[in-house]
């Protein structure tokens, strides 16, 4: 025997052939399948894994983990790539990463294998993880082997050999886009969606209803942060502290509204552009409510260098699988730091595909003060300091207004 | 005589107390007034402008300047401010002070003045302005006059001053909030919306419809861009290709579909937080969709380069009043030097309070490519590549899970 | 009496005057004066301050205090201002501002005063340090107030003034330009420096003896770091571990070499330029170990962010006297952060005006690799691996490419 | 035949050996070498070259081309490297791969090749340069394809070919280093000096003299710029205005005083850590000249964002070989936009092994005005703005030290 491997698998026709043809090749396979939140039929999972052969089937619920250590810091870092996709996807790999490794340790796996493909992120993701908590691993990526990609060259040699193998095939009709779903979103791409020009169809979303069909009354909620994590959420009578619950109740006001659905064209970490579709509910609403939980909290100059800073480099580490790595953690000591007076409590209201900051207060900050704001009000002011502020500021504008006179250019042209 | 004023004059209480009180000063006054889009009625102004003893009412359009130059602008950097804020006022006062100061210049006027507040950014903005565009100019800021602001300390010193004066006074009740209106958006702040607490009231809004009080069907629309300034809507049967007429109609279908609305907490130039709402429909449709369209076609490093570099820093300029400076010169340089292939056009829907991208297409640019983003494609790919730059990668990452392992902390540990 | 000033005294012409100023306009004068390590006849300012009629004449020892909490983490930042300034002046302030606070709170002081011009940095870094830590205090800053500037236009007024109230004068030659000296560094500006096309005269350093005297044997010396600080200093048969014997010996050694002067035109926070000189032996040659400690400790990437994060920022903050800030904070616990692993001793060349690297080596960090590095070595490497990671970069780049040669332009024409 | 391979051939044994074996191969060759300034023997290459069966040798002249394009560019960038490498041998890299591939288009090859080895830089740089320039050019790299690095596996495979084959073998001994030198700089590592913790040996340097061993007086030089390019030398009754003449004198001057040593580790591209040592006599005066420059002219906003944006990332991207990138494009055009008007003379001294800046003029920039810098002239400028100024900064700054003293925590405490 070669050794024996930690394969992630799902269950899909994808896995379900790698498994056996490990086998094939003279590995022993152990198979794993973290529970991150997904839709799924665990125990359907579990025996066709046993049937096809796996000397184990280890299935890991690590919702919460997920919840806490990955969406909530992302939450706190108002983490977003290219400006509008939540990462979630993203975040998920290095709780499943992990975790496989845990197995692949507690099994004496010296091999590691899963299904992605050579060209998307998420092959890199989990390999990029595997190496660094475990530089001595050994990975089978098949997709990436070319014998394996000369035989499977599409589904129907898939088909072929699960027929030949005796490897359950479902019936059910695949889709004409790929999926992957965990508890802070579903993403959607490839297939039909690889042409831009065409919308995604209608009933794709699985994490949101359509917002054209959401109840006309919104919903208003609040949001209580400490330390820039959510830790109250109320609706109507209904509160919820636990993480994992109050990130559940989110998604499902989020479904019911509509909430979080985006169709983006991203730039992977290789360079290749590609489309991907993503609707998540909780993130969105959170991180409105983290944003806005923030103005009312962080200092503006600390807030202006997090931005350029953290929330930045902090959302393209995790987008581009380097969450094991000295500056991914180097980036996070920043953003936990920054979060130790993040205490509010933001009113919000869900409608129709979009969330709204009603209000928002806070019981101990008090940087925001309506007194000092107040136009009106001069108390512990003088009108003088402004006067001194701006003539300060304008010294060197006054050298650039002499300069562009100089060469000719008036600045009141229009 | 003391010499020319040029006073920015709006016809409210406030600047009509300035343009008599600045004649009892024993200045001449030239009253000017920038339309940026407003609702105003311009012969009232004038006339009362002339009642109140302005030696001369100047009403300039600066619409089409406005809109090209700033609103535009914006929209090829898609600014924002603190992560919310798409900067409508900021954009109009660069825009307003050069008319000021050219008409100040063609009046001979020595000094300018304006009804800016001490605490506020208005009055930091105009004055930076005015110093940088005449660096010799002298500015009459009665806010922060102490011997005014002793003698006028609430309304009714102003109704009083009024009445004495015979200057004419509206009779509509003031607002609980003041309101800033221009093309690009109304800003609401101050009054009761000062404690961030209280929801912004129902009927405040000027610029949006309530997103539930909008129809019941989406309108889908087609913006291009060319060099990322939009050069073409399409909506249904009608098409706007001048840019003016372009903004005009997207504000129409924006306010009809509630879109646009935001409710913030900010942190002024001087430090102080403040609550401001704008609604904002034109600029917010413009930003999705130019984001979009750079998604397709803007290289992905040079995309993580300016959301850092330009988006940030020109942002932060503008809303400080910065326009005019050296180092917003800089930072537009590269703003528009990156936007010379953002070639596209991008079909989006309008639904009761939010847009949202259906597709989009560029009939002259080629960095999306299906084909290569295509997971099934390996065409011009070696998979093997996939893993050398995986390999490559992972070099330091390595190391970095062996330092980790020395100091005792297992990166498979959740 | 109107209260009880702590005033920062130095026994010179201005502070003397400001003493007995403050005294004649009603206020009990406490005096203060930090040791930083200048070179001071401390006894003569005693009595100085007591003929003059100070109620009390406090100097307090900072000298560690500086040396370990500000010059230490400048060393452990690389900071350095516009490029070249080490910021000797600047890293004092805070220091300074501290203790004369603590003697404010201590002897029951409702004001604080000091001697500063309106026009330089040192008096917006003290107030600003002083507002923060006492939002409370009260400043007299006679150099802005019109009153004591109009009365005291030049040295002549000083002079009557001090022979009028009996100040004592020393009869030293005033120096034609300034100097601020402490364990850091000496500077030099004003006067005659104000010219910048005039070079600094040969005898104005003090801390640095002429590079072209120095002595023709070169120096060699080590530094140890642990975490980014200097822990051990090696000359020959000497070591030295304490942090101020450490940097003291530093300091001999460099002057004796000339090293650590620069002669500069630097931006000053209220935006006009200044011309000054500096020398800063000890710091000049802290920095230059430090840097390459880093070179062998430091993982690239986290360097390649805290170059542009942390070195930036905080040298410009603590250059514009924002010591006490969130944002200063904000930076410094990233800089701490990524010093935990900065453990390495250095070798050093120390002659005639330069100080350059020999050798570097660590007794625990591991991330420099002699063999991995080596070019004939592929053990543990897959040439295979670089063609994988060249060519998964070209991806992009082959698209820029073909993007100039769309447009006209081949890549390949010089 | 399988085709025509343009090699970068520098006559050495390596590549000499990569010529012949492409023979074996069945493949044309046709030699190319760039004259970058190095020292060389190019009568000898070139018959070397036609004797192993080359059947071309071109051999470009480029110095101009990499002094005005690359040299410069990286002055006007202050370019460094990690805080040290003034990128000497990155710089070349792009010029040479330019002009290979024109040659290989001239020459109808289909093919490029060169001797770099799989770990280092240069490979890397050159590829990337050849697929953006010609992303269809095929490349042979001998040292990345397992056959030849198992065939040729150390210096003693080489000879023993090089006997068998008639490859003239030169008999003088192989350094314990390797160099690469050019007009900018040479470089030094691998062997020996690939333990850091051995000092690099006397004798190795080459573009520079030993500092103990240069001469005892002094030079003082001025060099002038235009648009932050040097235009000017003057060395006693020497003027030097053609660019490159220009480099050379300073090169000539600078390795007489033994101006330009360094001795680093740095990271390299692929994520190791190596060491290198490096001379620059030209580079690094006019490093340091055109810092001062732009101290006398550049606003300083301006420059704080430049150093930060531009500088980083420039020498970032040419280290790694990123010069044919739209992102080095993209920084590059900010680099030239804010040259513009530097304009400035400055007056340099070189003394055994180090430069330093004396005095500085400009005949046409005012941004610098001796008169408002000084600390005496109240001249437009009242100091009640230096107050005004203050006080708006330390809102912000009280509210930070009132949460402090909330948190227990006293600023006023060392």
């Amino acid at each position: 025997m070669k050794g024996k491997v930690c394969l992630a698998y799902s269950g899909g026709l994808d896995t379900s052939t790698i498994l056996r043809w490990l086998q094939d090749e003279g590995y022993e396979v152990v198979c794993f399948l973290a529970d991150v939140g997904q839709e799924e039929d665990w125990d359907a999972v579990r025996s066709k894994a046993k049937k096809i052969g796996a000397s184990k089937m280890v299935i890991l619920d690590l919702k919460k983990e997920f919840v806490e250590q990955l969406c909530f810091r992302a939450i706190q870092c108002n983490a977003q790539y290219e400006g509008r996709y939540l990462l979630g996807t993203s975040l998920a790999r290095p709780v499943i990463a992990r975790a496989q490794m845990r197995v692949a340790q507690e099994e004496g796996c010296d091999f590691v294998s899963h299904g992605c493909t050579g060209k998307g992120n998420d092959g890199i993701r989990f390999e990029l993880a595997f190496l660094a908590i475990n530089p001595k691993i050994q990975i089978i990526a098949p997709w990436r082997i070319p014998e394996f990609c000369n035989r499977f060259q599409g589904r129907n040699d898939l088909l072929d050999y699960a027929d030949a193998k005796g490897i359950p095939v479902t019936s059910t009709k695949a889709k004409p886009y790929s999926m992957d779903d965990n508890i802070a979103h579903c993403s959607y791409e490839a297939g039909m969606l690889e042409d831009p020009s065409v919308p995604a169809p209608d009933d794709m979303w699985t994490r949101t209803d359509d917002p054209r069909k959401a109840p006309d009354v919104p919903v208003d909620i609040d949001i209580k942060f400490e330390k820039g994590l959510p830790v109250k959420l109320t609706v109507g009578d209904n509160t919820y502290t636990d993480s994992l619950e109050l990130f559940i109740a989110l998604n499902a006001i989020g479904k019911k509204a509509g909430i979080g659905r985006i169709d983006i064209v991203e730039n992977r970490f290789i360079g290749l552009k590609s489309r991907g579709c993503y609707d998540s509910p909780a993130m969105t609403i959170l991180r409105l409510a983290h944003l806005d939980a923030e103005s009312l909290t962080m200092d503006g100059k600390v807030r202006s260098l997090r931005d350029q800073f953290v929330t930045h480099h902090w959302s393209e580490l995790l987008y581009n699988g380097l969450y094991f790595s000295p500056e991914r953690e180097f980036v996070e000591n920043s953003l936990v730091f920054c979060q130790r007076r993040i205490n509010a409590e933001i009113r919000l209201c869900c409608y129709k595909g979009s969330v709204s900051v009603l209000s928002r207060t806070s019981e101990t900050e008090k940087l925001y003060s309506s007194e000092e704001a107040s136009m009106d009000s001069l108390e512990n002011f003088s009108v003088l300091d402004t006067t001194g502020f701006i003539n300060v500021n304008a010294i060197r504008l006054k050298k650039y207004g002499m300069q562009k006179a100089e060469e000719g250019q008036s600045l009141s042209k229009a």
